[in-house]
C-alpha cells in the first residue's frame, strides 16, 4: 500500500489509477483475510489428515507424498494394504528420503521426511474399554501424536470389571493431562465412570463394537450423550480422528 | 363320566346317546383342560393386576372391589387421584371392611379385606439409580410385595456416584436375595455394573428419565440390551410391574 | 500386619516407618478388595466365555488355550472354520491332553482337559420357534451347559402351529426347570404365549431372523418388550450367551 | 351424440359446427368418464367417511347434514362431544326427520333419514384382544355395518389366556364371514394367532396401546408384518375405518 | 368310544377301568383336535410353502421331496440355483416321476408328481408397478397359482405414467377377480390409486426397490399404510407369499 | 479512499497516516462486503419473515413494526391470536397509518404502509391434496405473494379422486406458471402424480397429517423423496414458507 | 371425425352407425389424451433415463440402442462395467454409427448418434462440498448436459475451509444460471450457506458420505430440511438424476 | 494409625487387638477412599447442580437451601416459578441473608450467602445461532459462571448470515478463552464452521429448535456429529449444563 502512495506521490499515477490500484490491494486483502490468515493464525496446530477411504490408491498416494514434501510430514487414516504398498513404493522412488510408519491396528500411516519432528504440546490420556475398541483408540493415538500430544495409554479397562479403572486412572491423573479420551462400544457406560471422577475434560468415542438393537455403537453413543456425570463431551462413532484432535486442541490451549 | 357310564349300565341310555353324551363330556373336558388347569397349576403365584390407565374411574372401583371380594385383595397400578377417590368412596360403602393402601409415589392401590396375608416367598433387592427413578422402583416394590416378595431397597445409589453402590449391594447380598431389580434411567449403566459383581439374576428396568437423543428411556434400555455382563434381562421402559412378576417367579422356583 | 506391628514392636522399625508400611498395606487391601474378592465371592459360577468374533485366529487359540491350561476349560462363541482349525492344530501339538468339542450350528468351540467334569447346578427348559432359530437356540444351550444346566429342548415349537407347544411345555415343567429360555424370530411372539402359560421365569431372545419392516430381530424384541404376559424378561437379539448366563444365575439360587 | 347427429343431417348446422360440438361432447365424455363412471360403476359400496379431526364444529355439521340429505345418511368418525351436539341441535332445527346414533366409545356418529336402511351384503367377524383395544374395534364395527356387514363380535380374546380364543373363534367360523378383523395392542400377537386358525382372510388393525420402546402401536404393528401365517395383511395403527372397508369390500365379492 | 362301552356293556371291563380307557381316549381327542381337527378343517387350501433361505440345499431337497411324495406337490420359494440342482439331481434318481418348475425370476421351484394337477378357485388381478418389481410379483403370482387362482397380471404400470393403468385395471374388473395384489416400490403410491378406483379389495406389497432416505422399501410401505383410498391393506415389504396366500383366501371365501 | 488520497497529496496526512487510513477503510471494506454487499445484490428477492413460534408477543410486535417502517411492510408466520391483538393495538396507536391483513388459517399477518404495494415477479401454481393441507397451503401462498407471484390456486385435489386434478392442472399450466407447489399430507402421493404431467418444477410440501407409522408428515416426505418422478424436489414438513421462498426464487430468475 | 360425419351426410352410413363410429372415436380420443398428448405437451425437454441398477446388462443394452435408434440418444445411469462393455459391442456391430461417451466417476453411459446434438436451454450451477461427493455431482452434471443445460462447476468447496466458496460463487452468479445445485455428505451444510448468499434456487443432494450417527447421507438430508436459509429444496441421498432433472426445468421455464 | 501404634508400643492394646483397630482403620480408609478423596480431590471445581425437573418445589427449596448453607450457594437448573416462590418465601424467613438470583430465560436460580464470591478460573466464548437457542445458552452462560468461567457472549450469529460471524469470534479469540461453546438447533451448522476456523475447543450444543424430519434439534446434533471440521465434540439437546461443567474443565486444566 505505501507502495502505491509513494508512485501516486511521485506523480506517477493519478488519483484515479492510485484508487483503482488501492481498490485491487483492498480485494487482494480480503481474499488474503479469507485464505491465509483465518488459516495460518486461527487454525495452527491441527494438521490436515488424509482420509484415504473413498480415494484410490494412487490419489492416496499423490496427495500423500505432496504434503510430506510440503510439510515435512503427511498423516493418513483408514488406509488400506494396497495405500500403503503404493506410498512405499513411491517414497523408494523418491530422491528426499521418507520414512513410512504404518500402523496396522488403527489403519494409519505416517510419511515423513528423514530428521522430522513433532512438536511437543502437553499430555493426555486414552482409555479403552475392550479388546475390540482398540482400533479406534489407536487411530486416536496416532492422530494426537502426530498433533504434539504425549498418550498416557490404558487398554481393557471394561465395566464388567470396573474395579481395573483404578490403577490405570491414577496414572494419568498423576500425569497431569489435559484431557482424557475414553473409547467404548456395546453399553458405553465407561466414559460416564471416568468423567464421574475426573475433573480433566473427558470425551467419548463411542465404537461400532456390539449387535442386535443398539448395536453398531448406537447405544454407547446414546449412553454418552444420556450420561449424568458433568464435563462429558462427545463425538461420532469410530471417530478416533475427531477425538483426537479435538483432545490436541485442550492441550494446546493448556499451556 | 362315571355317572353316564352307569345311566348306560342301567339301560338308562342306549349306547348312542352314551356316545353323545361321552363327547359332550369330552368336549367339556378340552374346556376345562383350557381354562381351568393351566391356569391353576401353571400360572399360580402372580395375581392379576389391573392397570387402571385407559379405563374409566367407575370401571377400575368396580374391578377392583370385585377382584378383593373374591380372592381377598386387588391391586391396581397407575392410579390416578380419582381413581382412590372412587374406591375409597365404595369400601366405606360396603358391609365387608376393606383396608385401602395408596401410594402417592408408586401410584398403585391395595385394596384388601382387613387381615389378609399376603404370603412369604424370600427375598429381592431393589436399586434405583436417581431420585427420579423412584417411582418405576416404588411400583416394582409394591408389586414384588403384594407377590410374596421381601424387598431390600436401596435407592440413589447413581454411577456418578458410584462407590455409593459397594454398601448396599453388599446388604442385599448378604440377605440371600433370589434376584436384584436395577432401575434406572438416562444412560442407564447402573444395571450393567451390578450384573457384573453378583451371581443372582438381575433384572433391568430403564425408565423414562432424561431428554433430547436417547431420551425417554431409550438410551438406558439400549445400553442394558448391549450389556458385556453376563447375568443381566431387561423389561420395557418404566415397567415396573413387569420387572416385580419376573423377580417374584424367580423367588417363587428358589424354594 | 501382624508382622509389621511386630517388627515395630521388636523395635527394628520406628513409628514413621511402621506408619509407611500400614498405609502401603492398606492401599494394598483396596487393591485387593476391588481386584480378588468381588471377583472370587460374587462373580463365582459363571465363566468368561470367550468372543471369537473381531479377534485374529491366533488371538482367539491362545486366549482359549490359556484359559483352558488355567481352568480346566475355555468356551468360545461366535467361533469361524479358521479358528477352530488353529486351536485343534495347537491342541495336537501340547503335552497336556485338551479335547476340542465344536458345534457347527452354535459356532462354539470347548477346549477341556481330559476328564474334566463340569459341575451339575439344575435344569432349565430351551423351546425354539422355527429352524432358523435354532443356531441361537443352540449357543444357549452350549452356554447353559457350561454353566452347569440340564438343558431340556424343545425346537421348533411355532406359533403358527401353537397346539405344538402343549407336550413339549409339560415336559418342561415337569422337569422342575429354574427358568425357560423362549427363542423367536420374525414376530417374536412365543415367550408371551410360554410366560402366559408357566410359573418359572421365561427369558426371551429374539433372533435376526425375518425381512422388511422389523425384520432382523426388531419386531420380534419388540414385541417381547411389550408382552402383556407375566415373568417375561428379555436380552438383546441373537444373544444366547446373555440368555445361558442370566438362566444359569436363576438355577444357581434355586438350590 | 345423436342429437348433435340430427341437427346436422336437418342442415341446422354445417360440419364444422357438428365437428366442433362433437369434440365438446367428447370433452364431456372424458370428464364423465373421469368423475362419474369410474365413481359410480367402480367404487360403489363404500360411502364417502367424514373425518371429524382437523375439522371445525360447524364444518362438520354442515358436510354431515348436506351428505345426509343427498344420500340418506352420513357416517362420521372421530368426532368429538361438540360436534355431536352441533349436528344434533341442526338435526331438530331442520324438517326432514334425522336419527342421531352417537357412539360414545368408537367417537362416531351416524346421522340417518328416519327409515333409512343400510344394505345388508354379508358377515364378517371382529375380535378384539384387550379392554383397551374396544375403541378401535368399535368404529370398525360401526363402520363396517354401515358398508352393510354383519358383524360377529368377540372382545376382550387376549393372547395371555390364548384359551379363550377357541369358542368365539368356532362362532365366527360357523357364521361363514368373509373376513375376520383382529384388533390387537401391545405385542400384536393375537392376528397372528388366528390367521394360522382359519382359512378366511384376517385383517390386523394394531392399536396405539402400550408404551416404552414399540409402544404406541408399533411393536404391535411390526409383528403384524413379520407374522410367519400365511393370509394376514394390516392395515395402519388404530385405523378401524380402514380394516372395515377392506373387509366390506371382501364381504361385498364374495356373493 | 363306542368299543369302550360295548366292552363295558359285555362286562369285559369294569367300570373303573371304562372311566380310565374313556379318559385316556378323552386326551387323546384333546391332542386330536390341537393336531389334526384345526388344520385339516380350518387352515386347508394354503398348502405350506418351503422358505429356502437360511436352509442347506439339502434340506431344502428333502423336505421338498418328502411333501412332494406325500402331498402331490412342494412349493419352495426364494430357491438359490444350488437349490435346484440338488433337487433336479434328486428328481431324476426318484422312481416315481416329477415335474420341476423352476422360476428363475421369482425363485420359485414346483416339484409335482406328472400328472397333478392344481384345484382351481377364481381369479385374482396382479399388477406391478416398476420392472425391477417384477421378481416380487413374480413370486406372488407363483404362490396364487398353487393356491388355485387364476393370476390375471399387468406389470409396468407405474404412477410416473399413470394413464397406462386404466386399460389393464378394466381387464382386471371384467374377470370379477375377488382381489388385486399391487406390487410398487419406491414412492409406493399405485397401491393408493387402484384402491380408489375399484370395488374389490387391495393387497399392497411393497418391495425393497429404492435407495437413500425411505429406500429399501420402508417409503413404499408406509404410504401404503398411510393410503387414504378405502380398501387397501399391506404385506411386509417383498412379501409376494404373504399377498399370495391373503388373495386366496380372499378368492376361496368368494365361491 | 479518494478523499485520504486527496488529504495525502495536499500533504495534510503523511504516508504512515494515509497507510493507516486506508488500512482501516480496507477493513472497512471487508466488513462492507460482508454484511452490505452481500446482503444487498445477493438476497434480493425474498423479504425476512418474522417466525412468531418461540418469541414472546410484546417481541413479534416490536420486530413487525419496526420492519414495517423501515420496509414498508412485515410477514410475521405461525402468530397466535395474542400476537394479532398486540400488533393491531400497536398499530392503531402508531402515527404513520398501517394496515393490518390477518390470515386465521395460515396464521399469518402482514402488517404494510398504506398505499404499499407488493411487486409482481410472475406467477406459482398451488395445489391442495386434502382440506388438512390447506393451512400449509394458504402459509405458501401468503409469503408467495408477498414475494411478488400471483398464485394460482386448486384445492382439495386428492390422489383418491386422481380424475380430479386434471382440468385445475390445464388452468395452471395454461398460465405459463414458473413452478407448482403440491401440499400433501398422509402418503403425500400427489406431487409426484403432478410431477410426472408437467414440465415445470415441482416443490412437494409434505404436511403433518396422518396418524400412526409414518403419520404426522412421514410417509409423505419419504414417498416425495422416493418419487420417481423427474423434476420433483421436495421441503421439510408444513415448510409453506420454505416451498414459496423456493418458488419466488424460481418465478424471479424466469424473467 | 369429419370423416365420419360426412360418410353420415352422404347416406354411407345410417344415425346409428354414425353414433357408434363417433364413440369409438371418442374412446380413442380419451386414450390418445392419456397416452400421448399428456407426454408430448407436457413432459417435454426431460429425456427417459434408463437406471442399470437392478437390470441385467443384455437389458440394460437392448433398452439403451433401441432408445438412441428412436430418439438419437439415450442415458443410462449406475452402469457397471459390464454394462458398458455389453453395449460398446453392440454399437461396433450396428450399421448405424453410434458414439459411446462413458463416464466412469459418474457411473453414466451415453449412446448418442454420430451427429446428434443436445439442445441447449441455458446454464445452471453446481457446487460439491468434498472430493467423495464428486460421483454425485459428477452423476447430475452428465443428466443437466443431456437436459441441455450448460453446467458452471465448482467442485471440492466445503464448509470446513468456507472462504474458498466467495470466488466460485461470484463466477457461477455472473454465468446468470436458472438454478444451482449443491452436493453435500457429512453434516450437508454447504447448501444452507449458498442458499443464504444468491437469488436463483438452489437444490441440496445428499450424499451416502458420512460413517457412525447419521452417516450414510442422513445427517445431510436432516439438516438441508432443517435449514434457515430461504430457497433451499432437496432431493434424496445420491440422487443426482432428481436434482439435474428438476434443475433443467427450472432452466426451461427462465427462457 | 499412629495413635494405634502409640497405644500399642505403650502396651495398653496388645498384637490381636491391634491388628483389629487397624484392620478396622484400612476398611475406614476404603470407605474414605471411596467417598471422600476421590470426591474431593478429583472432582473439585465442579459444583453439585440441582434438576428441578422431576422433583417437588418444596424438595427443591429444601435441597436448595441445605446445599446453600453448607456449601455457600447452590444453583438450581429448570426451574419452575413456582420453584422460584418457594425459595425466596424461604430465604426470607431465614436468619443467614441469602441472595437469590433467578434468571428467567435460562430458568435458573442461584441461592447465594450475602457476600459469597465465585472463584475466577479463566475464560470461554459461548455463541448463539439465533434467538430461539438463547434460554439453552443462557443456562450455559449461569453454570459455567457459577464455575468461574468469566463467559464472553455473541448471541444471534447464524449461518444464514455468515458473515456476522467474524467480528464477535476475533473479540472471543482475543480473549484467549480455554474453550467456546457453540448453541444451534435447526441444521446445527455453526459449530462446524467455528469449529473450522479456531484452534480452541468446540463444544456444539443442539437445541430442539426446529419441526418436521430431524426436528426437535435432531438434525442438528446428527449433523454436529458428522462434522468434518476438526475440534469439535457435542452434548445432548439442549445440554446447556453439561458443555457448561465440560468447558469448565477445559479452562480450569488451562492454568
Amino acid at each position: 500500500m505505501e507502495k502505491i502512495l509513494k508512485r501516486f506521490a511521485s506523480g506517477k499515477i493519478d488519483v484515479e489509477e492510485a484508487c483503482k490500484e488501492l481498490k485491487l490491494e483492498s480485494v487482494r486483502k480480503i481474499k488474503d483475510f479469507a485464505r491465509i490468515d483465518i488459516n495460518r493464525s486461527y487454525r495452527s496446530g491441527i494438521p490436515e489428515i488424509i482420509l484415504a477411504e473413498g480415494k484410490r490408491s494412487d490419489e492416496v498416494r499423490d496427495i500423500a507424498m505432496a504434503l510430506a514434501t510440503a510439510k515435512g510430514f503427511a498423516l493418513i487414516s483408514r488406509v488400506r494394504v494396497r495405500d500403503v504398498e503404493a506410498i512405499k513404493k513411491r517414497a523408494e522412488e523418491e530422491n528426499e528420503e521418507f520414512e513410512i510408519d504404518y500402523n496396522e491396528v488403527a489403519k494409519t500411516v505416517i510419511v515423513k521426511k528423514k530428521g522430522y519432528e513433532f512438536e511437543k504440546i502437553g499430555k493426555i490420556g486414552l482409555i479403552g474399554a475392550g479388546t475390540a475398541d482398540i482400533p479406534v483408540a489407536e487411530e486416536a493415538r496416532v492422530v494426537a501424536e502426530v498433533c504434539g500430544c504425549e498418550v498416557i495409554i490404558a487398554y481393557d479397562v471394561g465395566i464388567a470389571g470396573i474395579h481395573r479403572l483404578v490403577e490405570p486412572l491414577e496414572e494419568i491423573l498423576n500425569a497431569r493431562v489435559a484431557a482424557i479420551i475414553v473409547v467404548a462400544g456395546m453399553e458405553g457406560a465407561l466414559p460416564s465412570v471416568v468423567a464421574s471422577l475426573v475433573d480433566v475434560p473427558v470425551i467419548g468415542v463411542p465404537t461400532s463394537v456390539g449387535y442386535g438393537l443398539g448395536g453398531k455403537g448406537v447405544a454407547a453413543l446414546l449412553s454418552m450423550l444420556q450420561s449424568c456425570s458433568p464435563g462429558l463431551a462427545v463425538v461420532n462413532i469410530d471417530n478416533g480422528v475427531g477425538a483426537a484432535t479435538f483432545a490436541a486442541k485442550c492441550t494446546r490451549r493448556k499451556k
